[in-house]
Formats: structure tokens, sequence, C-alpha cells
């Protein structure tokens, strides 16, 4: 049981989960003491929708993916994904060392047939539509046109399960809109995306439109999704300061201040970041849900929720059948 | 005189620019017809610190920058260009086709002895301190080692010169702080910038740390630069949606909203992009200011300002001196 805060904040959110999903059963792995312990604190330690399995290995946040695959053969992390491998649980939410839970996945679960790596996918809030999916987000820093093809098809079926999207319009991230802009290898993803019948190709999109919510799924490579993704955290901070710091000022801005107090609440509530915890790492033969390791609750009930989302509509499998039918094109 | 307003945005900015700098003369570049009717307009056709050069050809914005580069040599770009090389001028401001601008250039002004290609760098604002310069933004898809050292070099120079900071810490973007993190790529770039005595190299960083002012450059490939800045673009229009719709909720919500408007006001002077407008081409032998497309009067006038401070400091002149310096290493 990973992330910064560890039971502390898990417990409480499987509780709320619990509740909100009668169905829904929970398998704890980690330090079995501190687990029942924070279970006695919330009161349902003998609830019959959870068991707690004990880890005797620590995956932290600084272990090299590696060394934690061969040497931590006990972690809870390792554990839940044997869990889910061994169908004894549908899917595994984590919110420990994102490099750990991608070699650890690959390796007891599996890649689908074709893929070489998982991709990280999440959903980014927009100004049209709720949201759009944007991979990769850092598991795969450079990427040919096959991988980019790959994405393509897994964020195709994960928006069409998940938001009962029946064509659902595929972007790929470019300098650009241009068909000659960007590299070749790009030109190349594009060609091979648009000959997909399965995929709604929308051609090249520049940054600016990720947020515009014209499309629902952006491809790009890990190394520019993450830094996207990383500098909208950074940038969103450095605006909320600023924003803070102008109704700061003085007595009467801090009146208003005041006053507006509901208005900002309303406005940090529709763009709050926590509602969309829960990345996937899409490619894998199981689902796994990697969580912000700086979780709070509310955010760690979102993960689970996605899990459960995700287990419903049995996304791996889906997945699998358009990698498939478009085994010919990735193998040209 | 191109963009996408032409003299209607850039006469009044000229004006501006001619009251404030009373040692700066002006010369305009473009359909003299067009041009001198908004000089009468604007009450200074008479002024001696103007002159008017007629253009014949037009580079539009959708132009292919080869074709530009080879069929327009009467363009306004081009002539304005061939002043900077004939040291009729000392650096060139323009609102037109980045990559036409980026290519003839090239041609015209020719690389500084190392650079092959020019980068546009770009001041951001940040959390503590002002601002901080990233580069490349979009004139180079892909860069290895050497390219990314060069960024570096030029950068460090730049920031030297424009903050009068003698010591300003470079950092290269990257997935993760980690040495190991990224692409070997990446490595090989962060050894080579270390290994020079000029700058003070400060390692990697991810995206986040963008924003927060710790760091006075940031080093990444034109794709990755590109689409960050377009993306912070785009979310800082999303926000500014959002805000304004919490506020117009109800009679309420409005109310306070005409209260908090100086707020507001001063909130969004201090993230004003328009401040920021002026990318330069780093690596000519001359000065090239690239405006916004859709600068207004303000932004067209800070384009001028940045191609005046940097003609007082002789940025190229400095940039090769330090490259030669790094000759050395960047053979290696």
């Amino acid at each position: 049981m990973g992330g910064d805060f560890g039971p502390s904040v898990t417990i409480p959110a499987v509780k709320k989960a619990l509740k909100a999903y009668p169905n829904v059963a929970f398998q704890l792995f980690g330090d079995e003491a501190t687990i029942n312990s924070y279970l006695k604190l919330h009161r349902f330690n003998k609830h019959d929708r959870i068991r707690v399995f004990a880890s005797s290995d620590d995956v932290t946040m600084d272990d090299n993916p590696i060394i934690a695959l061969k040497n931590k053969k006990n972690s809870s992390m390792r554990l839940a994904l044997e869990a889910v491998r061994d169908g004894q649980a549908h899917a595994c939410v984590s919110a420990g060392n994102t490099g750990a839970l991608m070699a650890i996945s690959r390796f007891v679960l599996k890649m689908l047939p074709g893929i070489d790596r998982p991709a990280i996918i999440s959903a980014i809030p927009t100004l049209i539509n709720e949201h759009v999916f944007l991979l990769d987000l850092g598991a795969n820093v450079s990427c040919d046109e096959r991988r980019l093809t790959q994405f393509a098809i897994m964020g195709n079926e994960l928006v069409k399960c998940l938001d009962d999207n029946p064509s659902p319009k595929v972007a790929l991230l470019n300098v650009g809109e241009e068909e000659n802009k960007g590299s070749e290898k790009l030109q190349r993803a594009a060609e091979m995306i648009n000959s997909l019948e399965s995929i709604d190709y929308a051609g090249f999109v520049e940054g600016n439109q990720i947020f515009s919510g014209e499309y629902q799924v952006i491809v790009t490579d890990g190394f520019t999704g993450n830094n996207v993704l990383k500098a909208s955290e950074g940038l969103t901070r450095y605006l909320s300061h600023k924003i803070k710091a102008a109704f700061e000022r003085n007595w009467w801005t801090r009146f208003t201040g005041l006053l507006a107090k509901p208005v900002i609440r309303t406005f940090k509530h529709e763009v709050n970041p926590e509602k969309y915890n829960g990345a996937c790492l899409v490619g894998l033969r199981g689902i796994v849900i990697k969580s912000h390791g700086a979780a709070n609750v509310f955010a760690t009930f979102c993960a689970i929720e996605e899990a459960i989302v995700q287990s419903k509509q049995k996304l791996p499998h889906k997945i699998r059948e358009k990698l498939e039918q478009a085994a010919a094109t990735l193998d040209h």
C-alpha cells in the first residue's frame, strides 16, 4: 500500500468506495498491522468485502524499477499484480513508484499481443467537452510510428468503452497542423493511423488544441506527453498563486476576495485535478491504475472508480480485439 | 510588414517606440502606399527617424519557407533582413511566417560558426523570479546532444546580457530529475553542458519546474518546447474561460465579479502574455525578433524593445565568443 500517505489515505478512500459500490470487494496488500489499525480507526475492520494480505518487502519511491522487480518479490505491488494475473482480482490500483509499477506489471501480467511496453493514459479537462485522453504520459520516452499507432488504437478503444462514444476523434500532436510538419516518423504514423478503419483520425494538432475539447484522444510520445502534463500542473500552480496574491493586495481586495469566495470555490471544483486522478497503464493483459503519489482521499476514490469502470468494460479484452484487427497495418 | 494586422498595429507600436527611445530610428518595409496612409493617419508621416522602403512580393502565413526563400526575393521580410546584413539596420522585427523568417534569416544573415540552424528562445513568466528563458520553441524538431549544448551556450549568454545575471542556472528538460532518466542523447547532452566552465549547469528538471523560477534557462528540443508553450497558451485560455463562467453563474456572482474587477485586472496584468512577446532567433549573425502573428500594439512594442535591448548588448557578438571557447567540447 504505497503512495506518499499509505493507508491513512487509502483506507478512507476504500471505505467511500465500499459504500458507493455495493458489489465491489477489496484486497488490501501491505503491512498487516498498519492496515488493520487504520481499518479499526475507521471502524470497518470486520467488513466482509475486505481481505488483508501481508507483504514483507517495500518498494520505495526511489527504487530502481529493475531492482524492485528482481529483489522485492514480496512487495504489496507485486502481490496485488499477481492477484490480478491469477484471476483473484479484476484490477490493481497503486499509488507507488511508477517505474516499478510499469516494470512489475509488464513482467507479471504480460503485454497484449503486439505491444512492447505499457503506455500511460489519462483524462485531462477541456473547454468544450468534458475531457480528452492524452497518451503516452511518460512510459515511452521515444516512440516510432508503430508505437504511436498502437497508442492511437488503445486510446480509441478506451474512450469508446469509458465515454460511450462510438466514434472518438483521434489526433496526433505535432508542431503544426499541416501534413508536411514535424518529423518523418510522425508523418508515417499519421499514414498508418489514417489507414485504420476503426479510427476516426482527425489529423495533426498543436499543443493549444489539447485543452480545446475538439478531440477525444491525442497521441504523442512519452517525453512530450509527460512534459506537457507536468508543465500544465506547474502553470496551474503559478496562476493560482498569482490570483491569490492579487486578492491579498490590500484590505479592499481581501474584502472582495471574501465575497468572491463561493465563485473561487466553484472554479476550483470545476478545474479540480483530483477528479482526473487515476492514470491507466494500457497495453497489459490486466487492468492497472496508477494513482498520484500525493493523492488525497477523494483523488484515491476517483482512481478506484476508474478501476471499477474499466473492469466492468473488460477493457484489455476489447483493446486486444482491435489490435488483432490492426495487426496487418502494424506489421507493415 | 506582416502579421495578422499589418501596419494597423505596427505603425502605432512604432510611434510608441519612437517616443520611448529617442535614439532609435526605423526602416519600414512593405506596401509603400499602405504604410504611408497609416503614417498619415497617426500624424507622423514626416518623421526624421522613419524611412519607408517598398516591397513588391508578399510572404503569406501559408507559404512554404523554401518557396518563400526562392521566389519572394522582394518581400518586406527579405529586404529587412538584407538591411541587417548590410549594416543598414541593427535588428529586424517581424510578425510574419515563422518558417519563412527562419529560412530567409539563415540564408541572408548566415549562422554563427558552429551553429547549423537558428533556435527560437523566449521568456516565460515564473513564480519566484521574473522569468525563465525556454529554448528551442519549434525551430528544431529533433536535436542531438551537440545541438542541445549549443542551445545551452546561447541561452546562457542571452540571459547574462539581457538580465544582467553573471551566472544563470541552466537546466535540461527531462522526464525525471535523476541522472539515469530520459534518453541516452539527453544524458550525453548533460555531460557536455556540465563540462563547460562558462555554464552553471543545474541538472535535469521536469515540466512543472519550468514555471517555478528556480532556473534562468531551460533547454529542450523544438518539438517539446513548442508543445509545452502552446499547451500553456491553451491551458491559460481554458482557465480564464472557467473563471469567467464561475463569475457569470447568477446575479450574486456577477455582483461579486464587478467588485472583484480591479483584482482580476491586476491578475491579468501580471500574467499578461503580451509582455513576453518577441521571441528571438538565436544563432544568427544578426538580431532577428519574431513577434506573434496576432500581436496587438503593446505586444508589438514589447518585441521592438527586445530588438533594441539585444542591439545595445551586441548579443550575436557575445554568443559567438562563447561558441568559439566551447568549440573543443562541441567538436568532441
